[in-house]
């Protein structure tokens, strides 16, 4: 099989290198925006990959979703298979893509846009194709801010330092907005949810990141026995779809917790299956690229699809999501939503009854629109 | 795809009930040893299943060699697809299998034999044959011992309390000294290796149990920040294969030490992916059942085998596998070993050099014929 890759930086770039090793693969050529002498196998007219008979297969490694969208439709309108692992574009454009390759019988699969290296999202498919009812999705599923966590809450840095470093390292993107905000790992949750229930959440998903989170908070909720990591949640309960990302306290000794640096964690429960969690790391050239190639020895096996042209765009509704909140507010701001209060004065310091998910949200952004800094964080109980 | 099951045990109950329900399968008859006019599609005659033109699919449910492995044989040969959770028939007769089934052009898979309700076999496959380089595999492979061992750390329960519960609760069964012994676990790793290196080590393993386990160690190593865990390894290097299991010191807050009770962790490490850990139920009527219907899933898209009919029986040689040991011992067995001693007097208890996984064993086993009472475990250093 000889694959062609568009765009030749951290995933393109992987694919290509591990395309020249792996059996029964062929590296093609790669699509560079402008000319590259230093590399033989780059073209900048994307004609030449569409028009090639020999190239069976398409990696858009771009990012983004101008011209990356425009490229994908042309490569499955040529009759070639592609895989991405832009999840911005598939969160977007994952139906219109399916339906695409469906019409011109050719492949269209995305696992490393979800988990990098974890092939979660083809097990998620497995699992529902073999008549798993799947009852909850959920994990950590951005390396960025884990890897950010886990150095404020092990090393007792600063959230400056920790960003510097994780961007030292590269699993943080120059701008990192869209990991801190949590968006990156709502988009990541948008396809497992497509994958699973054949419906895409498009709005109503409850977003927070990890950009209120501080030194001091970490320190207090080491003491209270509990890590703190970036959890996204999804299930689907008679017709609603939920969906959010938040903060969440998870027990010392959790599976969560275990969770360091920039690793991953995917899980799903099923009905008869009960909780499948993968692990890994979430982020990196090679990893990404070895999901890229999994997908690309599933379409050598058959496999065609991930989601269905039909898959439904919905709205998410997290008002029937209710669990205990951790909060940290200005004083006076909560104090009728606390059950317990462990620090009173100019900081309040505590923890919720019940309460959905939708209302948290909406009642932090609130407080946050008159100017109050506030940190909370869902509260998991031990298994 | 209809489908008949071979036992009406455990995991043949817990495939049958899901058939029924399983949108695209069909539950055909069950292959039981008497009369059970309780049950209207028992039968007692395997020849009725295999003379019916309407089965595509069966499943050995029986456990043990004999008669699962004529049956499976007959089964193959008679053009039908088998599947098992067997892994001792697997571990024994896998390659012959393998050969029969790519003969008659039909399907044999076994992911239900190694790590229950969690797809490792089929993720190793996929990942081998996309290219990726398997550098490692370990595990947790056993639910008995792991609910054992958590529960003495845990609940700092007596061994023969622990054991009574996990048979309570039924993830012991009556003679569980497959399990305590490494044996089962060895058994799993054994399928790994096939379908991973297409090598079947058949002996030369080191096989070590928690038999010798005890509260008093427990609470030492407790002390010492770790969590004993029985672990099983194997890795190919230079052309030998290493197989091995043994109770393994791993540190707080590692993965290993977040798998409490019956849970299992099944790990690869590729030289692309990194290392993937995947984690659930390692045994379960359901549970088991869930990945019988997963290889049934994967038959439907074409699957065909998980290891090769070329598969090579093997020696395994752990001489190269070094690393540090804790043991507990009687005064002066085991001084020239120790490199940190912990305890002094009529029991010593201390750390190794590293020393070689086979010289230990070895050591420990001929210090048992002479009557000593010795516990050892590899020690695992932080990731």
């Amino acid at each position: 099989m000889k694959v062609a890759v568009l765009g030749y930086g951290t995933v393109g770039k992987g694919v290509h290198d591990l395309l020249i090793d792996a059996p029964g693969f062929e590296a093609g050529p790669v699509l560079e925006k402008e000319e590259r002498p230093d590399l033989p196998f780059a073209v900048t007219d994307i004609d030449l990959i569409l028009i090639d008979p020999t190239v069976d297969a398409v990696i858009e490694a771009i990012g983004g979703i101008d011209p990356a969208y425009t490229f994908g439709k042309k490569v499955l309108e040529s009759g070639k298979h592609l895989v991405t692992s832009n999840k911005m574009l598939v969160a977007a454009k994952g139906p219109e893509l399916a339906s695409l390759a469906e019409q011109n019988g050719v492949a269209f699969l995305f696992s490393a846009a979800c988990g990098g290296a974890i092939p979660y999202l083809s097990n998620l498919q497995t699992a529902v194709n073999s008549g798993e009812e799947i009852v909850r999705l959920q994990g950590i599923l951005n390396g960025t801010t884990n890897y950010i966590l886990d150095r404020m809450q092990t090393d007792c840095v600063e959230f400056a330092d920790a960003l510097a470093d994780a961007q030292k390292l590269g699993y943080a993107e120059a701008d990192p907005s869209a990991d801190l905000s949590g968006m990156d790992s709502i988009r990541k949750i948008m396809l497992a949810c497509a994958v699973t229930y054949n419906e895409l959440p498009v709005d109503g998903m409850d977003i927070e990141g990890i950009t209120s989170f501080t030194r001091e908070d970490a320190e207090h909720i080491k003491n209270l026995g509990y890590v703190c990591r970036l959890k996204t949640k999804a299930k689907l309960v008679e017709n609603t779809l939920r969906a959010y990302v938040e903060p969440t306290l998870c027990p010392l000794g959790s599976i969560e917790s275990s969770i360091r640096l920039n690793g991953n964690m995917a899980s799903y429960t099923g009905n008869s299956c009960g909780m499948i969690s993968l692990i890994g790391e979430g982020a990196g050239r090679y990893t990404t690229a070895s999901s890229v190639l999994r997908d690309l020895e599933q379409i050598r096996r058959g496999k065609k699809i991930m989601i269905r042209p039909d898959c439904r765009r919905v709205t998410a509704n997290n008002e029937d999501s209710m669990h205990r909140y951790y909060l940290r507010a200005p004083e006076h701001t909560v104090d009728d939503l606390l059950l317990t209060v462990y620090e009173s004065g100019k900081i309040t310091r505590g923890v919720t009854d019940k309460i959905s998910v939708s209302f948290m949200h909406g009642f932090v952004n609130e407080l946050r629109s008159q100017g109050y800094d506030v940190f909370f964080a869902a509260v998991e109980r031990a298994h």
